[in-house]
């Protein structure tokens, strides 16, 4: 193939995103990509959906096919439930309407259509039932619909939540496309494909399809595909939606595998492609794969996290302004404190949203360092994002003083009062929550940011209406010990040097909330906490082996390697996080909507526990009655 | 069946919530009881378990076994998976220790059966995967497993998420109990029953199950259960459990139908209850059936409540208790603003906790009228509940001061600062939060309370941080004109009568944030939004009949009946609808959990809509390109 035509491919990406070009340019690089074109040359539409926004989607998909039609293509074909824009949620029960829509809009792009056929996901209606169906459209008519027959359950995608599954029509399932004929699949059918494969003979297998991103997906789809090619003998195309939805997202490279299984070609990961293929032509192209894509889901823990930084940075920027865009918001503003978890955050927030549409504030207390407020003075001056910096003393003087009298006030709970409260530390905290959304109220389509990690978030060491607090929260799925190696990454990845100042990341973590009584400074997290490579460790052995109290105690951590710790103490931290985690369950109800970027997570998209269970004794080693 | 057994039972009941018999004493009883028992007698243990919590579970279940053991029972029944509790939770996933310890202890409660025979539900785990199965114990033993084949899908229960279904073993299905054989179900496993009773000729039917209690429920629980009895000419014995779990609750009431499919024993509703029944005996007793209980889904929109108010009292109130108990609280805080919210969620918290549990503080602003500090005056003193004045003048001073320096300083931004803000109202909300949850930090096991409502959380009319902010939200799913009803019955239906004062129930709604520059009064709720009868009938149609704007246009309201509308008017309404809660979808992902009481409702444990939703375009009437 001729690896010109991604060059003026390329083009049609560019003029698609910001819809500069004119008729006349549109016609001029068509004319140049046709005679690179063969009779099996397929667009492969890479794009991203806005769930349940079908006007939008549609528009996106009818600019696409008038160019897969300018161009003369055979046929261009859409992710998996693209009209509607996977993941669906309970608003197609609740507003059949929209389903609807997606049928209008259905039609009218099939009678937008002439030569090139057009392969589109999207939700259908019948008979008070829904189908999860991918519609053939062709010469201003619908030529067939495709039920998917296999749905997907697990925890995120629900399929039977929403969706019937149909008995698989062998018959009904492929395509005459330029004198070829190709199975088509939606999502992971596999099963079905060996009877179909035995009654129809097709020459290839087209896939459409929205895999939700994760660690390790990215060897599990090669693989899939792989085999499937060439156990079949087949080769095998297949288009997958990219964007972000609130927690999930979808990284795209689309691909072709050729019939001995090799990989021939590879969309971008994390953007938007008119990607153009051809399934018989082994001399393809392999686009960009960033570093981590290609992780295996390990067995044991590492705190080396380099190989999986990139794939981690682009999945949040990705996140960060899909959530924005797509919910009407450009605008962010959050805290800086110095502190590890809003620097990380705040040069994210740059990255996904502009420099001009970030504003840092730093709100010191009289617990603050000099250093923490230098420490962010200068990184908003690294990344150019306004800077302002507002103390908090009166703020909570005013409270505090309130409270001494409400407190004595409530004369019969005095003996129900704690004698060491987190009374004055959570003042500060939510006084910092209450001048970020009032900036939200302020000014139009601004969201203020809640930082707090993956880390926090396991042992609820984050305040309610506090730091906890935001519209969205960048790094909830990131834990302490690999926003450390984030931050490197990003000093020495980013086009801009060394944007973090150095400080931030030698320093310990610490809220700055309260003094430490023993030392006379600053509380510093792992002494209210433990350390955070132990405590990492702990999260990454429970959501990945999920494993027991026992069971740690039982073999050695990373941490015990360079640190000799007892018995004793070993078995006081594992019991404490399974304590606080079990008191951060109701934290985790209320957590704001944060990028997956782990094997496994606590957001409410994929982890579900009622807050009454809190009262489970993990620590429960053997029976005792 | 002589009716003396219930006093006797009734005793047995208050010393297992107790606990203050002496082994004598308990003797005593059983001495009683046992000869009113027949041969056929079973106990029902109606229990209410804590999902994840086995010991707790375990250690209840063997208090009844040994009471059923004393007075010679046959066998002792306990609803589905009761010794994990319904409904389970992810924890199962991520924690197979905790169905480990269900096994451990179902051995324990093997050891601890003689003569009688132990039915009991718990998670079962085999070959990494587990089942929802039923144990019968006895003699020391376990007899057999029943595995669950038909499992139940609906959007809260989930079954498939956790449970594989296991192929009906038909043979398996029955036990002999004093000569007698029962058929096991699990659920709603109807669709097995016919072969196994083709097969296995039973006497009867003993039915685990775990229902989550909703409106309408009971007439379909009633049916199908009768007609079930009837079908087959058998006896059916059903065994509920009850509590509440964060927002679902399930309402006991277990009963027996004889083999004509008449209901011949109920068990008490909203409680725990050790109950006998003889499957045999027509003549059996009917507990109190709660009004509302028996209300049918209406297909029409009524303002008139007054049938479904008790089962609403009796759902939030056993919801706000459980909460409270399960995780480990007994206090609670609230703003009383003199406004209906928070008048009857100090009501329901005085019933549920009792009135020395509850704190109310009034914190006025320079827009809170003296009638609503009056009114919130009159409240506590009558529900004997401690209440505080506490003005937040200074806090709003303090705070705004800071706020008009912070935003002169973003001055890249200033064009995008809106004219009229809610900055200064949502100043006065979080004030109000930040006192409410100081308290919680100062007091041990207390929880400040959300006091918003349904109407309210449909219009994003709560704020974040604010008045929605709170560990649990009692009156979540009531809307608006049914919290009047509920007002009103408050009133004349608990021992203490009219306890709200009359003029909280007869004054129109108003946050008391802003003054209205028409009125120069405070803003009315109505005038910001719309009508609460027009509101409500809005969200219930929406729920129930999934109506589009065309089709509300299209069909009369209540309210238009008594007040003339503009076809423009409607559309406005309808229009801001729509539009207001598309973007209130953020803030139902934060919502605090809330009792269901609503047949939909939009809590996190049963409804799921992505937030980057909110462009769905609600308003579209037909297609137009």
């Amino acid at each position: 193939m001729d690896k010109k035509i991604y060059e003026y491919s390329d083009l049609i990406d560019r003029d698609l995103s910001q819809m500069g070009d004119t008729a006349n340019e549109k016609q001029s690089l068509a004319e140049k990509i046709k005679p690179l074109l063969s009779d099996s040359s397929i667009v492969l539409a890479q794009t991203n959906p806005i769930s349940g926004n079908i006007e939008y989607n549609a528009l996106n998909a009818k600019k696409r096919i008038e160019r897969a039609e300018n161009i003369g293509a055979g046929v261009i074909v859409f992710p998996e439930l693209y009209l509607i824009g996977a993941p669906v949620g309970d608003y197609i029960l609740k507003f059949p309407v929209v389903v609807e829509e997606c049928r209008e809009w259905l039609e009218n792009l099939a009678k937008s259509t002439k030569k090139t056929k057009c392969i589109i996901g999207f939700a259908e209606a019948e008979n008070d039932k829904y189908y999860n169906s991918v519609a053939i459209l062709a010469n201003g008519k619908t030529e067939k619909i495709i039920r998917k027959s296999v749905l997907n359950n697990i925890a995120e995608n629900n399929e039977s939540r929403y969706f019937e599954s149909c008995p698989a029509d062998y018959e009904n399932r492929t395509v005459s496309i330029n004198g070829k004929k190709a199975v088509i699949l939606i999502g992971d059918e596999e099963k079905i494909l060996e009877t179909v494969l035995k009654e129809q003979k097709p020459d290839y297998i087209i896939n459409c399809t929205a895999k939700i991103s994760r660690i390790g997906k990215e060897q599990f789809i090669s693989n899939q595909f792989s085999k499937i090619a060439k156990k079949y003998s087949l080769p095998s195309v297949m288009v997958n939606q990219v964007g972000s939805s609130d927690c999930l997202s979808f990284d795209g490279a689309s691909r072709v595998y050729d019939k001995n299984g090799n990989l021939t070609f590879r969309a971008k990961y994390f953007e938007e492609q008119f990607f153009i293929v051809n399934p018989f032509d082994s001399n393809g192209i392999l686009n960009y794969l960033p570093k981590g894509m290609e992780t295996k889901l390990s067995s044991t823990f590492s705190l080396d996290y380099t190989s999986d930084l990139e794939r981690i940075y682009l999945t949040i920027v990705q996140s960060i302004r899909d959530y924005f865009k797509k919910t009407g918001f450009k605008r962010a503003c959050l805290g800086l404190s110095g502190g590890l978890d809003s620097t990380v955050c705040a040069v994210l927030l740059a990255d996904a949203l502009g420099k001009e549409n970030v504003v840092g504030i730093s709100m010191p207390s009289k617990i603050t360092s000099a250093e923490s407020k230098n420490d962010a003075k200068e990184l908003a001056e690294n990344l150019g994002i306004t800077f302002i910096e507002m103390p908090i003393k009166n703020m909570f003087d005013v409270t505090r003083e309130n409270f001494d009298e409400i407190f004595s006030k409530i004369e019969n709970w005095q003996e129900a009062r704690y004698k060491q409260s987190y009374t004055n530390d959570n003042i500060q905290a939510r006084a910092r929550a209450t001048i970020l959304w009032g900036i939200s109220n302020e000014f139009e389509k601004c969201l203020p940011i809640a930082t707090s990690d993956k880390s926090e978030a396991y042992m609820g060491y984050a305040t309610i209406n506090g730091d906890m607090s935001g519209g969205y929260a960048p790094i909830g799925d990131v834990t302490k010990t690999k926003l450390f190696a984030l931050a490197d990454w990003l000093n020495n990845n980013r086009p801009q040097k060394n944007a973090i100042p150095q400080s931030v990341i030698n320093k310990r973590p610490g809220a700055e909330l309260a003094i430490n009584p023993k030392t006379g400074k600053p509380l510093l997290a792992e002494e209210a906490l433990m350390p955070y490579e132990f405590l990492d460790e702990i999260i990454w052995r429970v959501e990945n082996l999920h494993q027991t109290i026992n069971d740690m105690i039982g073999s050695q951590f990373i941490y015990e390697k360079e640190n000799k710790i007892s018995k004793e103490q070993k078995r006081e931290w594992l019991e404490k996080f399974f304590r606080r985690m079990s008191s951060a369950l109701y934290k985790w109800s209320i957590i704001p909507p944060f990028p997956v970027v782990d094997a496994h997570s606590i957001n409410s998209a994929e982890y579900r526990q009622s807050i009454i269970t809190s009262g489970i004794n993990y620590t429960k080693t053997s029976f005792e009655q």
